[in-house]
């Protein structure tokens, strides 16, 4: 038996301001290099960091020219103020005057099947894809994972802080929650299972227990089309909760919800976006529109016909957002009342507008990023819908169950991590913003 | 086209102490209910609290007969300080004179077929789970879930306050990570898929973008045997880490980590740790033990000869926590230096001690609640391990790229949520800290 003292600090954030002059050492890979006759420089990335050091060939340790790009490598330098312009490098107010590096592990193969020290990777998305560990070190689709990573933590926190629980939710299920052909078999032990195509039933069951929750975590969708707004496998983040005042609600909590992430990222990843060459809104207030208006909006002033068609098409929703920011000072769209037909049988009709129902879905810079709703809450309202939907309610019973013994007025939504990662970066498919992609020609690596 | 101005707070915490003597409304359901003569009491659950309402018959706008258990309803009140005894009341130092009740829905059916109504469920595992979407309402139940929701919040407030980045990797994979048969096949449209067993690759791979990464979300083993110990689907709390001084980086960063989640417990949770009539422990050190130490206690100790063996029997993990606990005074307990034939091919091996792996085991209160270890880094050593242990190095080949190309030494570990909840609740089986729990035989809800 051996015992140690619990270390201070185990953080690697470094506040370079207090450092000035000092000696330190850190620990990175190496993401790029310049040797010269004097020296040179490299850049050194750490997990919050690309550091620039300079080496000076009369002192350092070793040559120049053994430091690989790719190598891990522990240095000790001095921290001196410096002005750099280079927007990939973080921070841009110091440099490290290196005065020894040790190399920890050197690369096998060099250089890199891909150039990662450029400023822009420039290759198509498969090459991107197929070489992922090694296109994700580069500083642009490391910023982007950033952004996404604290979308996700910011979703978390800011419910979390507003009453509601995290939940976490089988993702082997025995029945869709969704309906439809686009659901994953699975051989589960000798029976048949299927892979959730969201949590939506047990987020609504977990009402009866905590009034608010939500869920972050994969779900699965077996679409046959490999469009850049699709994935077969992506992060849902999932609200559910009791409404006092109706479906609004809903439309409440989620503005203020993208507001808190809007200003975490401006707060958090200000490096991040700058590298991108992006913003964030800035939200003042919301927007609501009625699903017919649009169709009526795009009719008018486009002179492209949809009335009479039961969903948005994706040129509608990239239209209404152009019209929306333009003519209502809004980057985010909230359009209501989606006939009942195009929605899942557990939403809730609109007992002032029939054929229409209490729900919703949010547009943000040309694409739908959210759908939601206020769901059935009453028993027999459940089997009336199911009914009238042509579903076997015997095959829901579990679900069921929840009705049968109370459940209040609630409703929810579901926010595409992917779709709003990609929207904020600027990128032009969604897969880009998914560390791993899975599409229907895609399970690698 | 509607405007609306964003509404000041969402939240659903109440201040109760800043609202004694004043009239609030509440909306929550009748988790129980006492009709006396003069009237009586409810005890309404929301989302935070738990809250003891007294209604007088002479005021009240309707007959208290009219509220059901589980009803949904909105009451409006006046707060009143107030001693209460009842543990599952929170908070215990007000309740609500109730003036008017609005019933919002009411339960189709009543009583619940489970009495959520009593201080113990005191029903037998299969019933609890067969009818999770009532069980879930009872008090003690629902802390259960509220401490595994703060575990789950907690690990990555943690870790990203320490540099970690959170990362998403992918559920539906082409090759399993931990080998062995007990992975489940999935049809992925014209091929086959398997589900993840563990993000251990992705993981490592992203130590070559971010240093420091961690995940939380669910990892699938088909294992058949149905023990009080397994789970088929459960959350696995991961990180993986550049280590700069060896694989104890990993057991000071967990130890740190854990001391951090227990110490929020006691902030956040301490009405649900009194229900359980649960603590958790203070951790002022560390201690650890070799893997072949624990043998040689536990023979000489107990009489019980494991040694030979290559891993820790359950019953060797039980005696030695109980042991540690009594003679080191730790509820914490790292073993290492596991065996190289029971640890997987990317565990790095001990230089100074051959047959021995550079990994460890933390047992909790008698139970692995992790495993974790240094990787290999250097490509050269993956391919002499795999060819050792048999493997196909083809078939890990956009894996392997991440070493090929450079990577620093690095380590993680993984920390199943169910089974560090169930040792802190106190529970016998880990699928009672499982909101919907999966194994051979059951699929619902």
């Amino acid at each position: 038996m051996q015992e140690f003292t619990i270390v201070d600090s185990i953080s690697s954030y470094i506040n370079f301001d207090e450092k000035i002059d000092s000696e330190i050492t850190i620990t990175g890979m190496v993401q790029n290099s310049r040797v010269t006759g004097w020296g040179g420089f490299i850049i050194i990335r750490t997990p919050n960091n690309n550091i620039q050091c300079v080496l000076d060939r009369n002192t350092l340790n070793i040559e120049p020219e053994a430091i690989k790009v790719e190598a891990a490598i522990k240095i000790t330098g001095i921290v001196k103020s410096a002005t750099i312009k280079d927007i990939s490098i973080v921070p841009r107010n110091i440099e490290i005057h290196v005065k020894t590096v040790e190399i920890l592990s050197s690369p096998s193969e060099n250089p890199l099947p891909v150039d990662t020290t450029k400023k822009e990777l420039n290759i198509n998305l498969n090459t991107n894809f197929d070489k992922r560990p090694l296109t994700l070190r580069h500083p642009r689709q490391r910023a982007i994972f950033r952004i996404s990573s604290t979308i996700f933590n910011e979703f978390g926190n800011f419910l979390t802080t507003n009453g509601f629980t995290r939940i976490c939710s089988p993702k082997i299920v025995k029945t869709g929650a969704e309906g439809g052909a686009n659901i994953f078999k699975l051989d589960y032990f000798e029976t048949n299972a299927y892979l959730a195509q969201s949590p939506q039933f047990y987020k609504q069951i977990m009402i009866g227990t905590f009034g608010r929750v939500f869920e972050e975590a994969p779900v699965f969708r077996a679409e046959k089309h490999d469009t850049s707004r699709h994935l077969n496998e992506y992060i849902s983040l999932d609200l559910e909760m009791i409404l006092e005042n109706g479906f609004t609600d809903l439309i409440q909590v989620e503005t203020k919800l993208l507001k808190h992430i809007f200003s975490k990222l401006n707060e958090l990843c200000s490096n991040e976006l700058e590298l991108l060459g992006v913003t964030v809104p800035d939200i003042e207030k919301i927007v609501t529109i009625k699903f017919d208006d649009v169709h009526d909006i795009i009719f008018k002033e486009f002179n492209k016909d949809y009335r009479g068609e039961k969903d948005l098409a994706p040129e509608e929703e990239s239209l209404i957002c152009g019209y929306a920011k333009k003519n209502w000072d809004t980057e985010l769209l909230f359009v209501t009342h989606f006939p009942t037909v195009k929605r899942p049988f557990y939403t809730m009709d609109d007992p002032d507008d029939e054929g229409k129902t209490l729900s919703f879905d949010l547009l943000f810079r040309g694409m739908e990023i959210t759908t939601g709703g206020q769901r059935l809450n009453v028993y027999d309202d459940y089997l009336k819908k199911m009914k009238s939907f042509g579903l076997n309610t015997e095959l829901f019973d579990s679900y069921l169950q929840s009705f049968r013994y109370g459940m209040p007025p609630h409703g929810g939504l579901g926010l595409g991590l992917e779709r709003l990662t990609a929207l904020i970066c600027g990128l032009s498919n969604v897969k880009e913003a998914s560390l791993f992609p899975r599409d229907i020609n895609r399970l690698e690596p």
